[in-house]
């Protein structure tokens, strides 16, 4: 059902301002920034082997990443499992009586379709599942 | 350099606990669990993909995870990176002016090499990077 992870959500104060450490320090390869106004985010990506280091910066104060770095400042955000089948994600996990935060999946980054699972049900873990357009 | 994400560590009170979420709800193959005294917890791996969620459970009150639980509760508490070859993971990131929180890499669970990153240097993510003994 999850096949991979798809990607780990770093919220940033400044996007610009990180890139030297993941992509010079670290060595990833840039991939690209887009903002995703329906999240109030701009987000760039790397690559790390079959995965993503997502960094989210907020594009407004009242956003859910300007919460988080307004309650605990700078660091992993999310953890987002790559699946093929979006709404086979959702009913296992509404099965084993985790909440979804949507009631249907939402459109992400890269014209992915996502969901979050509600962090109380899985032990303080905020997950995504990522559905690809190309699966 | 770093080639994928080798695990997410997910600090939890009780493994026992979780299995049943990331087995059963979730479909995570459950790979096995080890105690590694030396960082006071029990640790059990799943497989995602070319992943692993790694979940902690301190062995006692004093180490990194019984305190990381008491300050933030449950949740994820690092990332770690695969690379080939450690000691260029940790000069690279020297160079960097990245600090390390040991003078040469540690011994992990599953037979690793680790080291691992200061979270002040990474905006707030703990970094850690991993050779496996198979490389």
């Amino acid at each position: 059902m999850l096949n991979k992870i798809d990607h780990i959500g770093i919220a940033v104060r400044s996007i610009e301002e990180k890139i030297p450490l993941y992509r010079d320090v670290l060595g990833l390869e840039f991939v690209g920034e887009e903002s995703v106004e329906s999240q109030g985010v701009r987000v760039a990506f790397f690559k790390l082997g079959e995965s993503m280091i997502e960094l989210l910066e907020p594009l407004n104060e009242t956003g859910p990443i300007a919460k988080f770095l307004e309650r605990n400042g700078e660091g992993i955000h999310h953890l987002a499992a790559g699946c093929d089948d979006i709404d086979a994600a959702r009913d296992a996990a509404a099965r084993g009586e985790l909440r979804l935060l949507s009631d249907k999946p939402l459109d992400g980054a890269h014209g992915k379709l996502i969901s979050f699972v509600h962090p109380k049900d899985t032990g303080g873990v905020l997950l995504e599942f990522t559905q690809r357009n190309d699966h």
